[in-house]
């Protein structure tokens, strides 16, 4: 079971500690994508030493392979994928009604690109009821379907310490009465994935999350927010549409945050940029969760301060005679190890060690961050550090 | 500089230690292949957690990119990638030869594929004159030579541990006066490499070995080994054509062994199957480098006793239901950790991380194969040892 305990606060800002039956993750804290039970391209011990200790697996993924019994099987995702520290599973209804709707969907939380060739052929092949919802599998199209019933027992399975509710994912197009509708669903199903966590004898070992959903409507976020805070969840999500821009979720978080009750941990799904992580903790967010960071690492992009984006591109001809680090004064394992131009070589080489050296980088990076921003916190000063943060980024 | 000491002896086999500037190679010993400045998929933690003590990189490949100059800027190779243990360089000659004779030198030393689709298109792309060879970049069809002299200079840039001549390996179909031209050109080409060794002061941090060559002609093998056993090279190496089959090589090394300086060690160029090592170290071999170990993982093949051909494929569909680690009783971070189930989801999934568990498992099985050779030298039962490990992989 998890404990959440608020150790020093900065205006909405909170410093805190999550403890989990896995371990400890300090708060505002990072959650890395492990989405089909692996890091891209970095095994346990590279992110436990880049400073991560929290990962998120998405059960949609591993359902459909290996499958849940085959985790638990081997005990449960923590032995299955080496990993000891805290663990998260994602319901999968992003994934589903992601594909459904869309490109407009993967834009809204940023992913412009379908994760896996094959699903680009899965628009459309969600059908979604009162009682849950079907797909098909984008590795053979063979027919599935989730309610929260069966997401819980499968959430069950794969043994995570925090789990979410089985929930759909509108996107930024559709109508207000279409959101209204799975907004309202969405508490439904919340209400019947904490009575199934519940008679599966799950709050023993894992705790459950429910989502805060309703898209860039406030009073359907209100409306979601007051129902979910009334039932016994053990940490808050918010989820859903955050609209087109970086404004229309922080307006979003701004509506949400003083609706959750202030003793719950309070996770911002999918969002992580370097900016983002200080703008949500300056919200109130505790813990973010984002594929990025070793996302842009198979593309060559490391994370860096005082850069457009934060990226700098490794693969680009000016790297292969900077024989300095990556980044000047970072500690991780790449920089104190090599330099830009060997990370330059390796790309172009197409070695894939070259993927697990940005990867350690930029969870590094991330990690860093965060613990400035738990600093600022504990000195008031994150409106500061942003401040400083953004004119460098420039 | 170079030490080598031989601790006890079985028939031809002997036991050694092989000492360095860089730290020390047990003997009979393995270097893993990292061609192009990295070890495929792995980091340098991780081939030395699996007990390999030495890598060999390609200076052919190196020249080409990131060339000398940047390895030289950045400290030489050692630090360049990261890798603190004994450090060999290959001339790249046998690439240079390999691309001129096409595919059949590639089944000479069991690589049926070139190593960069562009590589094909090099083949004819060389020219061999009494002074060095020219030939054409496979990255940006650039035009280069080497000499003994410029290849020293190159070597003495990348400052490994252990350096080869430039030599020409000829292929098995060529005829043998071609093998005869070819031999006594690299006889004068070791001398010269060895002047300009001397001449550029590079005896003081590196070791400089020598190639005895021959293809398969007896008369030209001990007119190779002859003369560059008088000639004060650190080592010997066995390279140049070994023939079509594993009896060919056998004969080959049986020929030249007994012909090469005792106190020098002696390194078989390019073989490292299982059994070869064994039938290798037999024969008084003290040294191997093969990429096969690092090369089957990338396609989901590890390395294990009791199997055709010492290989399992972690693809096969029977793979997703087998709980138990890759190997029983293995003590590899991937089998201590991972299970077969996990590595088959990881290689389906098209995780990279896949690669590098593999890798790292086979850099182990190889290195712990060449422990037991060690221990069966010392008992004096490296036959019997053949004997059961043969019996098994049947």
């Amino acid at each position: 079971m998890l404990s959440f305990e608020v150790t020093a606060t900065d205006g909405r800002a909170r410093r805190g500690i999550l403890r989990t039956a896995h371990g400890v993750l300090e708060t505002p804290g990072f959650f890395a994508v492990a989405t089909r039970a692996a890091l891209k391209g970095l095994d346990p011990e590279g992110a436990a030493r880049a400073g991560i200790g929290a990962v998120i697996v998405n059960a949609y993924h591993v359902h459909l392979q290996p499958g849940g019994p085959a985790v638990a099987r081997a005990g449960g995702l923590h032995r299955y994928m080496g990993w000891e520290g805290v663990l998260a599973t994602d319901s999968g209804g992003f994934q589903i009604f992601s594909f459904k709707h869309g490109h407009v969907a993967d834009e809204v939380k940023g992913r412009r690109h379908a994760a896996h060739p094959d699903e680009a052929l899965l628009v459309d092949a969600v059908t979604v009821d009162e009682d849950g919802a079907d797909f098909k599998s984008y590795l053979d199209g063979s027919r599935h379907r989730f309610t929260p019933e069966s997401n819980m027992a499968l959430q069950r399975d794969l043994g995570a310490d925090l789990l979410m509710c089985l929930d759909e994912c509108t996107p930024f197009h559709v109508t207000p009465a279409y959101t209204r509708d799975a907004t309202e669903r969405n508490i439904r199903w919340a209400r019947r994935c904490l009575e199934a966590f519940d008679a599966l004898g799950m709050a023993e070992r894992q705790s459950l999350y429910g989502i805060n959903h309703g898209g860039v409507y406030p009073e359907l976020r209100r409306l979601s927010a007051a129902a979910i805070s009334e039932l016994p969840f053990a940490g808050m999500a918010i989820g859903d549409c955050l609209g087109e821009t970086k404004r229309d979720w922080y307006g979003v978080v701004d509506l949400v945050v003083p609706l959750l009750p202030e003793e719950r941990p309070r996770h911002l799904l999918g969002v992580g940029e370097p900016d983002d992580l200080v703008e949500g903790a300056l919200r109130g967010i505790d813990t973010f969760d984002c594929a990025m960071p070793t996302r842009i690492a198979r593309h060559g992009h490391a994370l860096l301060r005082g850069r457009p984006r934060f990226r700098l591109d490794l693969t680009q001809a000016g790297r292969a005679t900077e024989d300095g680090p990556l980044e000047d004064g970072c500690d991780c394992h790449t920089c104190e190890r090599y330099s830009r131009a060997y990370l330059w070589h390796l790309f172009k080489a197409h070695e894939v060690l070259a993927i697990a050296l940005t990867a350690e980088h930029n969870l590094r990076f991330t990690a860093r961050l965060l613990e400035e921003v738990r600093e600022a916190i504990s000195a008031g000063r994150l409106a500061d550090f942003r401040r400083e943060l953004l004119n460098r980024a420039g």
